[in-house]
């Protein structure tokens, strides 16, 4: 069944790679999806993880404890939080929930339940951030807010499924090939876009068509 | 004699740090006078040094030299050559001079010419990026276009100068203090917007007030 037979409208994609743990990543996925719609873009969104990029691929420090850098990240999530009136019940400092279990619940949903997947990445996304939950293992997971229609225990299941892991190794790998080292990370075309402060160049790619 | 008795506007002014040896430092020299004067602001200008800030503060390699961050600052680049219509003599990969002698040429004008200190570095910076010259040595500098009314032979001399050194030092040691790391950063009262991308940011703070 092709497009015009189903009346679905096909809409040109564009990549957003984020870490659960990326308060930047965050704040972008907050805006990225109506960011695309005014171009007349749809969203995929592919969990990464920085500490594969930064760590290990990079050799970097984590950016919160390099110097200088870790207090300008905590300056600029502060004024990025007034400008857009949000409250985090979490602050850069707390400690960091391992993200590799979030990531693979949003690659399992992607595979079983593939229109749940955003839906459930904005959910551990707010609950991680907006509410200061953990979400380090399936249980803590399941055992909060998830989109309606998505069966908890099939979730928490599919999470320590080899499936669900090697799902998240790939999408990691894939993440690598195409370039994509911090979060967010929004990917048109071939062109890569790092930083929420790239945000509105993206809009200006994707209304003029690139440059 | 006051602002009231000479005819002389004051305007609030802004800090612009950036490295004569950086592309993006470039990029915003080019666009930081004209930004802030909408918003009616002056802009000071301070040469930095990231040998200082990223490689002996933060520790960290040179940003080229990382893996996929050089490749996406190689591909930043490119994006914002197309962009504003710009041709370089120079690319990233090209050998880097030492930016020191054009900082010390800054300062050094800056305490003896100052109005002359900023066309100074807006002919430093176009002749190293837009001509592709090397501007290490002092002779190097005078060799080539400076602004009229500046005096080669008191520039070159004055370059090598004890005082052209400590005030070089001395401005580093203050950007550091600021918290300034990387190349361009806009300084507006105690915020600190760092890279060009942050551009549409200073513009928003400076038009809002801040927030």
């Amino acid at each position: 069944m092709d497009a015009s037979e189903s009346g679905v409208t096909c809409l040109p994609s564009i990549q957003f790679y984020f870490d659960f743990i990326s308060p930047f990543g965050y704040f972008a996925s907050l805006q990225i999806d109506e960011l695309a719609r005014r171009s007349g873009y749809t969203v995929e969104w592919y969990p990464m993880l920085l500490g594969v990029s930064v760590l290990k691929v990079m050799g970097l420090k984590p950016l919160l404890d390099t110097p200088l850098k870790g207090d300008y990240l905590r300056r600029q999530m502060s004024r990025h939080l007034r400008r857009e009136g949000l409250a985090l019940k979490r602050s850069a400092d707390d400690p960091m929930m391992d993200p590799r279990a979030c990531a693979r619940a949003y690659y399992w949903t992607a595979r079983h339940a593939a229109p749940l997947a955003k839906p459930l990445a904005k959910h551990l996304l707010d609950r991680y951030w907006k509410d200061g939950e953990d979400l380090t293992s399936a249980q803590q997971i399941v055992d909060g807010a998830l989109p309606a229609g998505l069966d908890p225990l099939a979730l928490a299941e599919g999470i320590e499924t080899a499936a669900a892991r090697a799902m998240l190794r790939s999408a990691v790998e894939d993440s690598l090939k195409r370039g994509v080292f911090g979060s967010p990370t929004v990917v048109a075309g071939d062109e890569l876009f790092w930083g929420v402060d790239a945000l509105p160049s993206v809009e200006q790619w994707l209304t003029a068509g690139g440059w």
